[in-house]
């Protein structure tokens, strides 16, 4: 027998156009006879169904006259989830428990869970079953040391099977991936075009920035088509090898993504989340060669080396259990990468790089070749250190360029990223050196000017620690789509002296 | 030097008519210049300032048209907080990172907190500058085993420090406390009769209902004032001896009240932090002899004979920390108490014990007596087992009553309980005897019929476990406001059959 209280009350819905980033609003008007009959209250979590669809919203209730007592609005997650057909009537009623709370509650209490528990929560991590403040209780309860290693293997494997699985066929599939942090180390699309030039299969996808001024899906949207389904990735991946494919209407890992949202401002590093995060997506995603590139430093995602070794050592361990084999790069986290921050920038950097130009940012490229390297090294039938002359190879005769545009034109056609209209320079206020570049408040400076939203905005510097800088010269642009974005990102600096340290000694 | 960057952002505020349960949220149009200057995007915390008040809010991106880009909207809660003086222009800025985020990375990860670390916590808890997601996290690391008894009484103190404390003076100051989960439970107006009659003090104040069908302050409220100012309420209990005063207005631990928004829907009960609650309101309310009444039963709050003990240890033990002498009163909670469920009901059931009447509910009589005893028997030269004695002549004599009738008086005048308009007995399905009554279903069916926003609204059931019901003839009543009502909470029953389990033999 269904909740036939529910049958009495139906309303039309409509956007709320109010967007909450993700999270699924219902509002009603307080004398909405719908509140009342079924006793809602503000932050009431209501299950809303329209035909064969369903969607867990939380309640605010509108005492202002934008919404009339007789409708329903939802926010721009609630709509997408529902999808009502035009004059279609939902109806409302309390959402049931979800079924992983006997779960929930007890791995808050300190239970060891199996993977039918950990599949359970990921089921109702992904409904929007389970509540932000549920969600965030889950991911507290496996911070710390709370995650055996069986349970990591048990939350990854869950994680991987309520999301979709790509399956390349038999034979090597390699991936890379960045533990992150670091601003302008976009080495991705260069080792994508290498490893691809080099005949071997690298299917990659990446995500969208979500806190940064760019991620490499942002940096590769502004010179080609990312958006892509499985079946053209599909295309694009046999007729190429790789592929530089944004996640965004991939259902790889989806509970994943649902958890990061609540992750990030959360701000906790959790060794088992962070490697049922990666490795989840990785196997979802079908490779099973993968590097691990770890910056590490004092404003990198991994601060510490010792924290390094322990999250690699949890990588290999839980990778080897799911059948993939996994390396780790460590690497110096303590300054940005290349000369842009921002997507079109990081672009340019990136197309310098490929093209052997004599003017590309050489860390770039040397970061980008020990990642190609160490990932080459992998192959079963490697020869111990050639990956570094393979890779150096494929890049300065030009094949992993030929091999980018190739892999552009299947996605959709190339085209040069855009250069931003205002540009200005920050001049250095004394004469020094520079002692330490603070990332954080640069990437911050990057966002400011309108990175990632408007790709051509941010910051472009080409001043590393050590180097010398005269009073009056320029240490870096601020790059913006309009002079008030310009203006207030430098004005933001002007505030914030402290993005460079500037010394009269010599590092 | 402050944040300059938000001098130039100051927009006009208005209330955004949108209730979020406490939850502050700012509501800003898509277009407007603030959130692209500052690079808000939606749930952004952020710090909105008026001339030198201040609230962290959540924000809410608007695309519809009911806000136009050149203003600002609050929730209730927002604008409760920034009270903007009228035309009054307020600026935005990121919110900072909250001082206590350090303590609660480290209880998140596993350490144990000293007190400045947990007054640091419910500073920022009070404040807001705690979203709800890092309260849960708050709450979940302090869950299950995770706050030992030193740590506990360390939260105690702070929660106490954070807020308002009432002092009595020297001298007995006598409280009770109900852990909760029993509708009807409502012995509180009765024990505090009794013993303010004996010339005692008893300052009491009660909560409002969160998701019961009725708190203490819901039917107080049904007979006299109960919003007093501490001003009030001592002049009430100078003159009475006691009171029956709301908690609303008072300041007594309010962090606690901020963790409670959350704990009520995460639903974990926390050895820890259930004993800091209760704590810390007895102690900041100025009372040093507490009873504490714990209905232990499959549907109330503790469930278990063990679960009873655990608990009871830790209040005696974190109370006795703190200068409080607190006993324990373990009690059956398997069935409702009295024969009203909502608050004018639940008045009714306790005048007619008062007033000694032949047809009062015995069970809600028997309670308060042993109740009233147990906390008289804590009284330094209280002969051994005199208080049920000296309780019973209290309220046979009708003292208790006129002390009843005083206190409503001080507190603005004694007021009859309405009756509902609309009464309607759902008949027993069939003949035998009620095996088992769900405490759970029945406190919904009055909150459905509109307790306890409605005060007359709610179930009227004069049947215990073991009675015999004859097919057709009613099983309990349910009381609303409106005919609609009255049908929504029926239909339930309807649709739930098994609120009451009969069967064919004798219990």
């Amino acid at each position: 027998m269904s909740d036939a209280t529910s049958l009495e009350a139906r309303l039309p819905v409509r956007r709320a156009g109010i967007d909450t980033y993700g999270q699924a609003v219902l509002y009603l008007h307080a004398s909405c006879p719908v509140c009342r009959a079924e006793g809602f209250v503000a932050l009431t979590r209501v299950k809303v169904q329209c035909e064969s669809r369903e969607v867990i919203a939380l309640l605010n209730v509108v005492t202002g006259d934008w919404l009339s007592p007789e409708e329903a609005a939802l926010s721009g997650a609630a709509w997408n989830a529902l999808a009502p057909a035009p004059n279609a009537l939902a109806k409302f009623a309390h959402a049931e428990v979800p079924e992983s709370s006997h779960a929930l509650h007890a791995k808050v209490m300190g239970s060891t869970l199996n993977e039918d528990q950990f599949r359970s929560l990921m089921l109702d991590t992904l409904s929007g079953r389970l509540s932000d403040i549920e969600l965030a209780a889950l991911i507290t309860a496996c911070a710390g040391h709370r995650l055996t290693d069986a349970e990591t293997v048990a939350l990854t494997r869950a994680m991987i099977d309520v999301g979709e699985r790509i399956d390349w066929g038999e034979g090597i599939v390699l991936d890379k991936h960045c533990v992150g942090g670091l601003p302008g180390n976009r080495t991705t699309p260069i080792v994508v075009a290498i490893v691809a030039a080099l005949g071997y299969r690298i299917p990659k996808m990446s995500s969208r920035a979500i806190t940064s001024p760019a991620g490499t899906a942002d940096t590769m949207a502004t010179m080609t088509t990312v958006d892509l389904d499985v079946p053209t990735m599909r295309r694009v991946v046999e007729r190429e090898g790789g592929c530089l494919a944004g996640g965004g209407r991939l259902q790889i890992s989806p509970a994943d993504d649902v958890l990061i949202r609540i992750e990030r401002p959360l701000g906790f590093d959790s060794e088992g989340l962070l490697t049922a995060s990666i490795l989840s997506k990785k196997a979802a995603s079908g490779s099973n060669h993968v590097l691990i590139d770890m910056p590490v430093g004092p404003t990198a995602k991994v601060r510490s080396a010792k924290a390094a070794d322990t999250l690699s050592k949890r990588l290999v361990h839980v990778g080897r259990e799911l059948g993939l084999n996994i390396k780790v790069h460590i690497s110096d986290g303590r300054q940005p990468v290349g000369w842009g921050i921002g997507p079109a920038l990081e672009a340019h950097d990136v197309i310098a790089v490929l093209e052997n130009r004599f003017d590309a940012p050489r860390d770039l490229r040397e970061r980008a070749l020990e990642v190609a390297a160490g990932l080459l090294d992998m192959l079963p039938y490697a020869q111990a250190g050639s990956g570094r002359r393979l890779a150096e190879e494929a890049l300065t005769s030009g094949l992993a360029w030929a091999k980018f545009l190739a892999i552009c034109e299947a996605q959709g056609g190339f085209r040069k990223p855009g250069r931003a209209h205002y540009v200005e320079p920050y001049l250095a206020p004394v004469t020094g050196y520079i002692h330490h570049i603070n990332n954080l408040l640069l990437a911050k400076i990057a966002k400011l000017a309108g990175a990632p939203l408007e790709p051509t905005a941010g910051v472009f510097c080409t001043l590393k620690e050590g180097h010398r800088v005269e009073r009056g010269t320029p240490l870096f642009y601020v790059h913006a789509r309009s002079p008030g974005e310009l203006k207030y990102a430098l004005d933001y600096v002007r505030h914030h002296p402290d993005v460079f340290s500037i010394a009269a000694e010599p590092l």
